[in-house]
């Protein structure tokens, strides 16, 4: 056997074995010390910079680490080996913060529960599982039945669900639980499929529970929900958000699906999502201080490759054109084919989805919305890694996604950053000075940028003329904050001694092309979408934002870079985290689960990658705010006046 | 660790290890060497006798072992400890040998495939799954579905299954599968549940198998059958038996339900059956020269216990009052929650039984039988080791098991065998002299008595006025063949010298005792099911004797000790194993397999164990033939003529 090494994590003080040549950022994860890692460990995004700060890695040097920082010992963490003990210091910027992904998820319950309520009342309580209770006849020589048929029996008073079915897992220990019971149990019921997926001792009606998870590329959410209650105020009892520990192995589903290409990289894959979930589960199994047995169901949501990797599907062929998934749509499974965690006999269910880009989360959400049952026509926009919009009304829907890339969640900016404390969310610059005013969130020292930042950085950089109509640095404005960097021009908004992480925070030309590009992208396909229904952005109704980004977008600025159509404020609708809110009313209503994969058959989706017409409109929106004047005439008159 | 010592078996000639203190018995099954041990290991049954060649064991004197015995080095292996390196010898009685069982298959084929014709024609072709050929349009930019939804889409075209289901297994690999088969794919659709059960590649509808087995509590026979094919000539492609390897554990269900109550029992002896089951399928793959993955199904007919333990569910309850077994009917289920073998993706179906003691190897072979579809009456017997028996026509149906004990498998008689080579099966004894002229299976040498010599053998020493009317040893007659014995009056059969055992083959009170109980009870059972449908023996139609065990019986000496009702020979009908017979039609008709259904609703169990009327029909039966004369007034006037 190799000899074995300690590797010591600070500031979390944890100790993990490695062997000679093991690399550093797969100990971390092993160990279960995060650190962010966009590129899945290519060496290429400089997100896992760590130092060293007792013992040596092998490690080359990296265009991403500067002579000074290779000497205080700076690493990525990615590219170095283990060759003796060492300790590894994870900076705060590479550490990865979870209180944010909490005030997300209380902003979204709050967005979301106006639809909650209106669709419960709606919809009515009929969860996915029912829970029986009933007290069964002892069994004597007249009325010897087996113990499945007295089961089948009592609950035909009760319910209807023909003849019953009972899973092996069920059947194999039925005998004991109904007799350790004295012959009084609840049975949890499948409707869907007569199955009887849990026989549980004494009256547990009241206890009934099901928990509704968002599985996003990014975070994943679980709520614990009350099957009894049909307010949003009652029904959620505790909820718990993580990020996906997925993110180790890259930002964006490509990249994920990239490494399923190596050996056992789809297990992997696999198990950590599941693990995700697990973990959430229990949180809020210990918050609500409940019995993981009284949780009958569970109901899930998320993009199509998320729900390949939960299931355990090779999901390759969704990156190979033509962009085929295994399924949209997943049967409901018990544990005996999905193992989630022990003592949870829970019955899984998902939202189905569209296609490769449109996933259940979306179905979800244009669900919830309610813009299905409605004849005015809306547009639902989740601005998240790829952009998915759907448009329609009760009559038609049409759907798309704009491969956005994950620019608006820090991905591929070189100080992009998700919304944690420390991230730049709001941004005023001085026209003349050129001198800029932030906040950050949780108001701490910056670390760098946030989608909403960059929203704002953009939009002001445009007003003040340091960026052009065609998205470029203008060569026309100077100043101590403009600078030719290593990427090209570069504007800086925050100097290394105002930071946390004692660099200089910038926006570069190739952050600057990226943003472009996702506005764009966002736009074009909005503008695909109208033409395919035959519609002006003025037909519009509505314009929801679903996803945890929503909330802190500053509508004004992103019509002044026309990555939302201009339209009346008032027309524009948050809805925080609407993929989870669907499938919490998914789980306490069938007819509402039912709904979803209606919705699901009924959505025409419109393939983008290699559509002309969409290149066309690309390239169109690739300008500030616009090619097209006419559409932005509010913006055009402010160019005017500055 | 404990040291190891080297447990050599002969004559097979197998090493296999074992520590201080193991048992011996266990350690020979863990060699996968048999032995026969009826008793599950009490140190009662005296059948496990090894002689130990070299070395010793740890092992106390039994009263099953003469003192000659004991110095010859013969010992029960269930009662013996390991001390030491030892080789054992296992006497040719204490082996069990499998090539009677081809033969009785064999026998059992010819018996129903009369049936089988006539319910093929009638029920027509239509397998539990069925195969459907789909060459999918491959996908492109405008048709770029999901692939479940591409082989959904070509299904419907096909056959009318609604929304088609994967189960995970199955879309795990979906998308490799399809692309790898070029778009041509053979898709195994199990239309009750609309589940897409496998997916191959190229077209495979004309290798389209499944397997029937029936698992008795003595042996497992399995069958491949063509999908294709109706008539039993050419559907059976390859068949095999062998004994359940179970019965190390004990001979009855009884004692292997006790088995487990130890730690991991019931895992082990599930473990066991399933094993027995694949070895089969094994054998008829390899003899059939098919493919596995051609394997669509399976169909299984057993008893409830045996059922249990093939699903891994605990029969505790089965054996005690008032008898409850878990469930009688079970769910199908696929590789996910039953793995039988690895390839084999196949989907387990099982036939439907009534209650603890009247399984679906009954209601599989009513179904066969027809009665219920005739208007007459039949009474149904299958005396095995419980005897159960079923009576009615196309409008009633009663059921019934009467505890009948083993006594004819050979269990509970000191020199009882199953049929094998070297079982004396036909007997006649000269009245005067009371010698024997007697037949062995194979012609062998005598090794035991198998269940009709032991029918012979009572009517025949009846006729000789050895035994009385009330089924004791008559103290009247005297010879060279009568003698007091260990357990009281016994008559010597074979001497010593004449068998393969070197032992004596005789009939002894204790045995005499326990034939009696079985043959009451089979008739007291007959006697209450026929009150209970308010009928007289003269008014059935017809006697249907299935199970091995039928063919060899002499109807008219099971007359004589009133075992059978007196009724003409030509009333008689044997029909062989149809437990696998009707798991064998069901495997290719849907229709045929709701029919089984439809017979375990339609049975109604009367149960004899406790029942006061069973009690006194039994105690009147305790007689030869019977205590009430006018019953049997043909064996009344040959007793006159002796």
């Amino acid at each position: 056997m190799p000899p074995e090494y300690r590797i010591k994590f600070l500031p979390i003080d944890r100790t993990y074995p490695a062997e000679k040549g093991d690399n550093l950022l797969e100990t971390a994860m092993q160990a279960g010390v995060h650190i962010n890692a966009s590129c899945g460990g290519r060496g290429v995004c400089g997100k896992c910079r760590v130092r060293i700060a007792g013992g040596s890695v092998g490690s080359l040097p990296n265009p991403l680490l500067s002579g000074n920082d290779w000497a205080m010992g700076f690493r990525l963490a990615c590219t170095s080996t283990i060759t003796e003990d060492v300790v590894v210091e994870i900076p705060f910027e590479s550490q990865v913060d979870r209180s944010i992904l909490t005030r997300s998820a209380i902003l979204s319950d709050l967005g979301s529960s106006a639809a909650n309520e209106a669709l419960a009342v709606r919809y009515g309580l009929d969860p996915l599982v029912a829970r029986y209770y009933c007290e069964l006849p002892k069994p004597d020589i007249d009325d010897n039945i087996p113990d499945a048929a007295r089961c089948a029996r009592a609950l035909s008073a009760k319910a209807d669900c023909g003849e019953p079915m009972f899973p092996l897992g069920v059947l194999r220990d039925l005998g004991m639980n109904i007799r350790e019971a004295d012959w009084n149990v609840t049975l949890d019921v499948a409707p869907d499929t007569c199955e009887i997926t849990r026989v549980t001792a004494g009256n547990r009606q009241s206890a009934h529970y099901a928990v509704a998870v968002d599985i996003g590329t990014t975070t994943v959410s679980a709520e614990l929900i009350d099957c009894r209650a049909l307010s949003a105020g009652s029904m959620v009892l505790a909820s718990s958000t993580d990020y996906n520990g997925q993110i180790s192995y890259g930002e964006d589903v490509i990249s994920r699906i990239m490494y399923c290409r190596k050996r056992r990289g789809l297990a992997k894959l696999h198990d950590i999502v599941v693990s995700t979930t697990r973990r959430l589960i229990s949180d809020i199994v210990r918050d609500a201080k409940i019995d993981i047995k009284d949780i009958t169901h569970i109901v899930i949501a998320g993009n199509t490759t998320m729900m390949h990797f939960f299931y355990g599907i090779d999901p390759k062929y969704i990156m190979l054109a033509p962009y085929i998934p295994a399924a949209t749509a997943f049967s409901p499974s018990g544990p005996e084919s999905l193992p989630l965690m022990p003592g949870l006999d829970a019955r899984v269910y998902s939202i189905p989805g569209i296609s490769s880009y449109v996933g259940g989360d979306i179905v979800s959400g244009v669900a919830l919305s309610g813009m299905a049952d409605r004849s005015g026509i809306t547009l639902f926009m989740d601005i998240g890694t790829n952009g998915e919009i759907v448009l329609g009304n009760c009559e038609w829907l049409l759907c798309s996604s704009c491969s956005a890339g994950p620019a608006f969640e820090g991905g591929g900016i070189t100080f992009g950053m998700l919304a944690a404390p420390g991230a730049i969310e709001k941004i005023h610059i001085n026209p003349f000075t050129l001198e800029p005013m932030i906040l950050t969130v949780g108001r701490a020292r910056p670390l760098g940028i946030c989608g909403s930042g960059l929203i704002d950085l953009v939009a002001e950089l445009f007003m003040a003329r340091v960026i052009d109509r065609n998205g470029k640095f203008s060569l026309e404005k100077q100043g101590p904050r403009l600078r030719r960097g290593e990427n090209g021009m570069e504007y800086v908004l925050c100097f290394a001694s105002e930071t946390g992480i004692e660099r200089d925070i910038v926006l570069n030309e190739i952050d600057l092309d990226n943003i472009m590009r996702t506005k764009a992208a966002v736009y074009a396909g909005c503008t695909v979408l109208l033409k395919s229904g035959g519609i002006e952005f003025t037909d519009l109704d509505s314009v929801i934002i679903a996803g945890g980004f929503g909330h802190s977008i500053d509508i004004e600025k992103a019509i002044i870079i026309g990555l939302l159509p201009q339209l009346p404020v008032e027309n524009f609708r948050f809805m925080g985290n609407t993929s989870l809110g669907g499938a919490r009313i998914a789980a306490v209503s069938r007819e509402f689960y039912t709904k979803t994969a209606d919705i699901a058959r009924a959505m025409t989706n419109i393939e983008l990658s290699g559509n002309t017409q969409f290149m066309n409109e690309f390239m169109a929106a690739m300008f500030l705010p616009h090619t097209d004047d006419r559409a932005f005439p509010e913006v055009i008159k402010m160019l005017g006046n500055r």
